[in-house]
């Protein structure tokens, strides 16, 4: 898949980071992908939900729905940042190998882990994805280190 | 904690366990216990809920609401089975130290990993989380295997 389309995808999981901040939430989003198709979305539910485990991966698999490993194998998820030890969870669960991120800067999460059991990561480095993070850190610091568990 | 203690919070969570086999669903039953007392209480919702990400362990975290790191470092999780990599993933990214499991025979999941990373597992080895499972792994294996991304 060409650059273009893997932004046009991270795009769409931008586009739900933006939900969730017009929600009063932490801006982070998520979508799922299937043979070019997107099957699943998702945002963080901390605030909105007052959930702890509805990280926007979370989110957007559960939104996809219940699915057979076979299928899993065929997605790409599209998350905005480097995904946390629950979601890299989820995905080592599920059997999810192909991962795009928006970006590592502001966060780093189970990357060598991932990489470590055969997952492909790209990492887009989107400016957008840095902008949104860093202005959520440091409008609302306190609420990014529960999100992360510090 | 003696060991009658923790077999006393282990029958809570297999109280959830059976909560969740008696509304259809996978019997997998955990509960989040602070300062001796049970905080928080779940069992998996596949079936029930149509959650791909409500496995007993995340439930329970998410029925116990919002945490700080410091209270999350003061709880323990007791759960009737092997923790998957998703839940792991979960008690890695709040800072849960301390897991007590009721069984590691019908499922194998990140010990090695929580090991590694400081995390205190007690496997209790208990008849009855081994039974319940037993039982529903041969009534239902199809719906077993897709919890656990086979």
């Amino acid at each position: 898949m060409n650059k273009s389309k893997h932004e046009a995808f991270m795009q769409a999981a931008i586009d739900e980071a933006r939900k969730a901040l017009a929600a009063g939430g932490i801006p982070i989003g998520c979508v799922v992908v299937r043979n070019g198709e997107i099957i699943g979305r998702g945002h963080n539910q901390r605030i909105q939900q007052n959930s702890v485990i509805k990280h926007a991966e979370m989110d957007a698999l559960e939104n996809t729905g219940r699915l057979r490993a076979v299928d899993y194998q065929m997605c790409t998820l599209y998350t905005i940042l480097s995904p946390c030890p629950m979601c890299s969870g989820a995905m080592r669960l599920y059997g999810i190998k192909n991962i795009v991120i928006g970006e590592i800067i502001t966060f780093q999460g189970d990357e060598t882990l991932l990489i470590s059991e055969g997952v492909s990561l790209i990492v887009l480095n989107n400016s957008e994805c840095i902008n949104l993070m860093n202005q959520f850190l440091q409008q609302y610091p306190e609420i990014w280190y529960e999100d992360i568990g510090k």
